[in-house]
């Protein structure tokens, strides 16, 4: 099955009118395309949850700092309507940049606390960039739920928090990080590394599972969960640029001479030569990491 | 006819897609109460652009600033309801702050530039407050329009702005001031005023009234058509806020030593003791100030 494909706001609006008006519940997935299993994962998540996947592809300028990948990042389009065709996604939403950002656009959403820490000090604007888009995608496409990956933690924590205080309703579901073989989370960044990287990216899992069995064992000193993790990373080459602990639901810090105090989520941030990759581990869930 | 009223999110939603559902257009009239004159113009604007008007009624906490009369606005509800039934209002939402801003809420929507100028800098935050709780209204109702009073015409275009940026499915409307016969804008805060500060105030209208003459007679000089408004008010005992020309789409200032290239706004805000009174023209539209 080829998949609609929709450019224009106006075809979109009229395509996702008309899913509604026929029963079906609207699962919007927003991606910045490159497909890979996982983004498949979402829109097969969805169905489950009876609803019809949408699927947007849309590299977003303004989630991107000025020395960030925005240039460079991978655009394959054709492939990508040709995993949703296999994959039975019949609607993607391919807007250019005008119709996300309108001709003099002055509007940003601004989610405080939840960005105050992990990704947000180290990459400003960013998350103004990420609830201002999916603000737009959730108007442009009334969607009755949403799915994004729990790879990225503190993206979901914010869209949560931003689609409750403005009442959008829609239902915003996580789901669970999709991994290769080795345990490496799937990213679209991935095609960034070398042979050399790729054989290293692996160790964050590996860390943050280690992590979770030392959790899983007792431990709650934050310290003992928290500091092999960065320690084993940069001794293996990673450049760190964070590996927290926060509250699952708040993202508050938890310190080192803290206790775990219940489910926290253990998060690293680290490059390997210019790529910077992702992933986390919410403590205290069984399955999280698998 | 008694106006249904609608106290929480989950029975004003019932209400609204059931309007929807039955093939109304749904037209938003969102209010601080203390409803006059001028918000029943809007809702009657409203059904004669074939909508059911839908009154929204929320003394919105996040548009006050510290200094300002968020604990004394007028509320008052009961007379707020009559007049909804008097003149065919058959729905007022009258949310709890708790339902407008959910426990924990941190998101705000900013719109930039358009609140450079005029009231923005004397009310840090307000036009955030704006924005987010209009972006809330919307979001909760799904309205097909919705009308504002150009009174406040700079809230006018910025949440025209919000909406096109947002990609919010709805037609913002602005509605031309109503006024007293002695020309003072109809405002809720116009219940603040002594005898004596009531007797003055109409002088913003004569003033402004004043300038449009002069502009249709071919007057072009910014100084020529703002400084006599500024000097008069302050010479008749009103506290300046401010006498600004601006352009009346872009809001860009509009220079004392500059000629008005097109429709310009002449807006004032100023002082009769502790009340804030705003009023403006938009010179070059014969009717506005009417």
């Amino acid at each position: 099955m080829t998949p609609q494909v929709y450019r224009t706001l106006a075809e979109y609006r009229i395509a996702c009118d008309s899913l509604r008006a026929s029963g079906a519940r609207v699962g919007l997935v927003p991606t910045m395309g490159a497909l890979h299993v996982g983004h498949l994962a979402l829109a097969s998540f969805a169905r489950a949850r009876g609803a019809t996947p949408v699927v947007s592809i849309f590299v977003n300028p303004t989630q991107f700092g000025p020395n960030e990948d925005f240039a460079s990042y991978p655009r394959t389009l054709e492939r990508d309507l040709a995993l949703c065709a296999e994959h039975g996604v019949g609607h993607v939403f391919v807007p250019s940049a005008h119709e996300m950002y309108p001709a003099g656009e002055q509007t940003r959403v601004h989610v405080a606390k939840l960005t105050d820490v992990l990704c947000g000090p180290k990459r400003p604007g960013h998350f103004d960039g990420v609830a201002t888009v999916v603000a737009k995608f959730f108007n442009a496409t009334g969607p009755c739920l949403a799915v994004f990956g729990r790879k990225d933690y503190q993206q979901l924590q914010v869209i949560r928090r931003m689609a409750t205080d403005l009442l959008l309703p829609v239902e915003v579901l996580g789901h669970p990080i999709v991994r290769e073989a080795d345990g490496l989370a799937l990213s679209s960044r991935n095609a960034y590394l070398s042979a050399g990287e790729r054989a290293l990216a692996p160790q964050i899992f590996g860390e943050l599972r280690r992590a979770a069995l030392g959790f899983a064992a007792g431990e709650r000193r934050a310290a003992a969960l928290r500091e092999p993790v960065e320690t084993a990373l940069a001794r293996a080459g990673f450049r760190i640029d964070y590996v927290e602990l926060v509250g699952a639901d708040t993202l508050e810090p938890i310190l080192d001479e803290q206790q775990v105090p219940g489910r926290a989520l253990l998060a690293v941030a680290a490059f390997l030569g210019k790529t910077r990759l992702i992933d986390n581990w919410v403590l205290g869930e069984e399955s999280e990491g698998a």
